[in-house]
């Protein structure tokens, strides 16, 4: 798109944390920009920065080809599709609403069939991130699609295309989601820890994210082991890790505080040393998630 | 300690992965080191780099008055401690094996008896980083021990001293690595879930390290909001994060994967909807993570 075409017409059904910055960085990129929301009270904010708002989802698909959505979870977005039946027909519909591979391929063939093109996202951001320099969405599905509002995708940071298959951006998105959660329950299970000692989290934080991060930059090499299946360790054995954790769930229990998140874990280590892996490192656990 | 006083003996007991890497830095800092390990060819390639071989652990405590052991687990160390008895009297035994904070007590009540002084430690880094710029070991216990050798220790990397009561630096230990176990464990699911869609983990891995890095940044907020009790959001609700977990366990035992790492995090979710927290950030979990 050449600096001076116009830019092309943006309805953003959903406004909510994520769907509010959504609409706010395509207002800000120069799009015209309708919004809807179950509750209306939401469309103020924006109408305020120059968004149109719709009292209905039917109205605000009717005013634009691109039609973004951003709700709650995949029920939500069936409801409102349902309402709007052939309405979206000659519509690109991108929902980025975080949502399984299988859903994304029903809602693709929902759109099919109601003549609309169907581009499934997955958000790496949060509300705050978006426009911003780290922030990108993965899309999957239309390809034609999302090549026309690739330019328009850029209002909110990276734009990048996993595949053909609609299912394709949720697997990234939810690989990605999944690291994050573990981090996460890790980083709050911490804290609680360092609570029961009085220890602020605030003290904490620092050096959580410090060693967090340097062992983060280990993960290469657990992604080579896992590639080549080759994974004795110079780091850290599985041996080794299955004698800590222990020292994790006395301690916790010791403390108050629940042990269920380091469960699944010695129960994955024993299996693995069981299986005589002892001397691999814990990349090796890989192999060992299956159902 | 000026750049010309000798620098003090060290020895060190236990000689895997991490032991090995702990007295090559001494070595290498100038000390001279006396090591042993059980399987004694394990204290070949230390000789070679110049430290002395001892056959028995009496030996080598009896070789200097600071004494580093570095073993698999508490039982280990126990084990080895017995027949040592009152040979350890007069030394400062600096014990960097992972351990409770029980433990530790119960380890520097020991040394008490026996006549020695007690430090515990924490070691945050992996063999490689040992003596580079991002390692560094908690102590706590005999502070006058501490402040003697905290030179010593400089050669393995940073020594932060936590407090007297010897199962302080567990508890900074052990809280440091549940973060580390959590992003681990979400690494390892995120590298299992794209391999089922042929995805290798050497092209997930650095993704994965960007995204997991952008989201550490987030948690110093989060110890505000723990720290102070206020836990409303503007960036991702309880009620949000319940509804997405489903995605995960469902996609998870679609692809043939374990659901076990989702279990609490769902469970945990769906108590603080319950009681009334689904406006409030994921930081609020942690005043659910009671045993
Ligand atoms: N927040 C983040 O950090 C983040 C990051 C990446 C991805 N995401 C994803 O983005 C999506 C939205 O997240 P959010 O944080 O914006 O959530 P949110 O603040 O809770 O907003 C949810 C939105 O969904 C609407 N909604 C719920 N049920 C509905 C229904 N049955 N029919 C119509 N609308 C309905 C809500 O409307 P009302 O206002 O009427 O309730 C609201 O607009 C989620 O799928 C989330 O996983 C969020
Ligand atoms: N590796 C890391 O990244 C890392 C990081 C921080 C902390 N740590 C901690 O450092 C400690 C050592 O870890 P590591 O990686 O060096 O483990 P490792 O490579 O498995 O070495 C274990 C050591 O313990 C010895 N040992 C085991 N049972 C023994 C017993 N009953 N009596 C005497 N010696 C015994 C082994 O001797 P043999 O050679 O005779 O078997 C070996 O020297 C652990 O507590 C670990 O949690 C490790």
């Amino acid at each position: 798109m050449s600096a001076s075409a116009p830019r092309p017409a943006v309805s953003v059904l959903g406004l909510g944390l994520m769907g509010t910055a959504l609409a706010s960085a395509f207002l800000k990129a120069g799009h015209p920009v309708t919004v809807w929301n179950r509750s209306h009270a939401k469309t103020g904010p924006l109408a305020a920065q120059g968004a149109t708002p719709a009292g209905k989802a039917a109205d605000a698909v009717a005013a634009s080809d691109l039609v973004v959505v951003c709700l709650l979870d995949n029920g939500s977005v069936r409801e409102v599709f349902e309402t709007l039946g052939d309405r979206v027909a000659g519509k690109t519909l991108a929902n980025l609403t975080n949502g399984t591979p299988q859903q994304a391929r029903e809602l693709a063939a929902w759109a099919a069939e109601h003549g609309a093109r169907y581009l499934d996202g997955g958000i790496m951001a949060v509300p705050h991130m978006i426009a911003g320099p780290h922030a990108y969405v993965f899309y999957s599905g239309d390809q034609e699609a999302f090549e026309t509002y690739e330019p328009a995708f850029a209002a909110l940071g990276g734009a990048r295309f996993t595949g053909t298959d609609p299912g394709f951006a949720a697997v990234h998105d939810l690989a990605l989601l999944t690291g994050m959660y573990g981090m996460y329950m890790g980083v709050l299970q911490a804290f609680a820890l360092a609570r029961t000692e009085n220890i602020p989290a605030a003290g904490l934080a620092g050096p959580l994210t410090e060693w967090i991060g340097a062992m983060l930059t280990g993960i290469g090499q657990d992604a080579e082991a896992i590639d080549s299946g080759e994974h004795l360790t110079d780091v850290s054995s599985i041996a080794v890790n299955r004698a800590a954790i222990p020292n994790f769930t006395a301690t916790f229990r010791a403390q108050g505080l629940t042990t269920a998140f380091f469960e699944p874990l010695q129960e994955l280590l024993d299996r693995a040393a069981e299986q005589g892996h002892e001397a691999d490192g814990l990349s090796r656990l890989v192999d060992l998630l299956d159902s």
